[in-house]
């Protein structure tokens, strides 16, 4: 993580994600002022921790999620020493469990999360998925739309969840600048940026991602209507792509950097 | 109601079903006091209302919701002043509406359902319908099962929410009695008997019901169970056929006695 | 009504406040299309429904509590349909009642009538009520300060809930705008504002309020402030006064929208 | 541990109360199923785990109830392994914080701990606490009967929450048996009987207790009433004394079993 929060502060960037385990071992190492003094200093007072995967298995049986949550909190109240407040998630949009019945084991398991979460002050953020081809890679849909995933938090009920609100799913949702318009800001936990390829909106796979800017997504209308609706927390990139990257750490960042800069000139922000 | 109520009491049955509106018109012309006289009169002072039907539609869009939505705090108070504690609804066990989207609407709606009814002390029993022809009635299947029916009561997440457990759909379930021993008490809301014909039980209709003791489901094990976990609620008749009945009210009355007594008899109870 | 909402648009206010049963009665008599024409005309297409009062009962006994909220779906319904997103109350600064046990039946209550209002897309605002002299008017101290509130809105814990915002109360609990500018937008459901006179703080009598500018309330800093942290809801004025006002309706809309403008003009908005 | 629960298995007692940490450390070190052997062998078959005290401290500041937190899904998840279904903790009836805000504030943070037991199966159980001369020992009088407490447990809202009912507290209460004929058995998490010398009520004091059937309480009647509302539950003994016992914990458990042995028999049970 020392090198990548290194990497970050070098190359401009203003927040990384990481993983509640490892903020957890540097709490558990340094005490909280210590590991909050070693980000400083790591990061040049310029990086925070725009959010941590939320470790616990919320998708598998009921073992698997009652083991996860026993860590959860610890988690939480090291991510939360380290100023970082949001925690983030994914749903698939197809299952192979019937489809109501997970929905409705998935909201008491998220509204648990999001109790636990929110005592430390951590925001939940799910994010849908829209990419087409996960949408039949498992037996039953699910959901993946952010009216569905609105929807869904409405269920869960906790008023610290929102969206994770991912460049490339509000593409392969086929949804337009309008449709980001119409949210207030805090409905958006957390934002993801990153391009698409230029193939049939249909076709675009959810590793076969580029670099903001080198494909075909709007994403200037994408960040101007976030910024319109007065959204003010991180934009995070998120890269996922088949082959693992041929280049070095540095060279990566010092693209992402260039990316960043692209779109948000062509933004106007 | 009048009638169905002075025919309850006649034939020896100690509660009634009713409909929220029905209790409101009531309270609405004699007060709640003078209500109350009217059931203790007409009913001999030996009949109370076992269950509301839930008048909320909370299976379509969401006017319609809130169009009954708007209704119900005041049905909730009808029946609470007439001693009545439980508003009941069924679940079909497929629709046409993707099912995990639904899934999540409902659930919300469902829990501001048993709040409102709560401020009343009424509480709300989900009845989980099992005949196998429904299942696939509609486009997607949804939920039919017990355990289906109390994960889904754990994610609407309020304490007044239990099942309506009805003969039939245990029978179609293909439960036994230590299925029932499996559960405390308070987990159930209100319970329905009538009987099945003797067809394979996938071919089972919802609406070709017997009465008590004139088909082949368990009711004697059925009942035992029930008392087993010390249930102690009401035990009504639902008969749906698919012709209307042709005898009269009061044969039909006689017959129902008839056959509680029977069932009743046989569970040694 | 229909009065008070031609010289809010005569006198350049696009907001009122209005019971929910007024918005009811006039949906009942137009229906909700109708309703909308009415206001959209009265009005002259300027003036929107800024809040209702919230009619449930909830510092009384039971049965109070349940005598109102039998009508505040119905409210609520007529409130959305004509574009109201806001129902707010006010807490009163102590209780005859036990204050833990009054709080506890406050929660429940007030989470009850969220959930109704939120089924209608309208949000709860919590008014917190400053004044010192009504900390000791009934016989335990109750919940008066913003931060109190907040955590009060986390025990209710349902999404919809938000602070009303009162300056005058935000003056008599001696904060700065600071305290506002800790704040998160959503967390404000409604504004009002209004002038103390030149007094000690702890001698500003609830009910001995002025028109903006008109007293010695940093207005111009709390109106940047809101306007700082993205507030964009309504700010309306409420004026208490000991004695019932002298002037005519048009001399009083005249003088409050001059005060208005003087105070918008002082805070560079 | 291991001695209290030999001892319980020899003198009859058949649950004992433990603490979340020594569970924890127990499962740590055995593993889940070592855990429930030794607890078999130790216990001879006969000893189950009653309750686990809340190891959260929910009455002080936000930092403590966060660290508390932290710790609490893995000590559910040991007491759930060894097949414990209730975790307690107890109300003062007094407080130095200002009673409202305490009351809000604990409302939360109780609810975040009844969702996280309840994800491992767990009840909470809340005991008000009666003896006189708490109520005036901090500086505002908080929540002491049990109507105020089930009032408490509605407004912290999750279905896992109950009452653990303590003979004293209901003693010290000055209530009846048919104050426990009114609740339903759900209602009552957990029990405790102990008893009260012979002294003016108001003058019983919370560690001046005796062993059950060695003073005035009316034992017989508690459990009875117990009884015949259908509690199946966990009833334990707690001596709270101010002077540490002089016996051996063999004396100790062979007076506690002839007390059991005692009020059983006058209860007729």
């Amino acid at each position: 993580m020392a090198d990548f929060i290194r990497l970050a502060a070098e190359y401009g960037f203003d927040a990384v994600d990481a993983g509640g385990g490892e903020l957890k071992e540097l709490v558990s190492a340094h005490g909280e002022q210590g590991a909050r003094a070693w980000l400083q200093e790591t990061g040049q007072g310029k990086v925070r921790i725009g959010s941590i995967g939320l470790s616990v298995e919320w998708r598998g049986d009921e073992a698997k999620f009652r083991q996860g949550l026993a860590g959860l909190a610890a988690e939480a109240q090291a991510a939360a020493a380290l100023g970082c407040t949001a925690s983030c998630t994914y749903i698939l949009p197809s299952t192979d469990l019937p489809a109501a019945h997970f929905a409705v084991l998935a909201t008491r398991r998220l509204r648990t999360c999001a109790q636990v979460l929110g005592a430390y002050g951590i925001r939940l953020g799910l994010e849908f998925v829209g990419p087409h081809h996960l949408r039949t890679r498992w037996a039953n849909p699910f959901l993946w739309t952010p009216q569905e995933t609105l929807d869904w938090i409405d269920a869960i009920g906790e008023p610290n969840v929102g969206l994770l609100y991912d460049a490339y799913h509000w593409y392969t949702n086929e949804l337009t600048a309008d449709d980001i318009r119409k949210l207030r800001p805090e409905q958006i936990v957390h934002v993801h940026i990153n391009d698409a390829p230029d193939v049939p909106v249909a076709e675009a796979l959810d590793n076969g991602r580029l670099y903001p800017s080198e494909g075909v997504i709007d994403l200037a209308g994408f960040l101007r209507a976030l910024h319109d609706i007065g959204y003010q927390g991180v934009v995070a990139q998120e890269i996922l792509t088949q082959a693992p990257p041929q280049e070095s750490p540095e060279a990566l960042a010092q693209r992402s950097q260039a990316a960043f800069e692209r779109v948000y000139a062509a933004a106007g922000l």
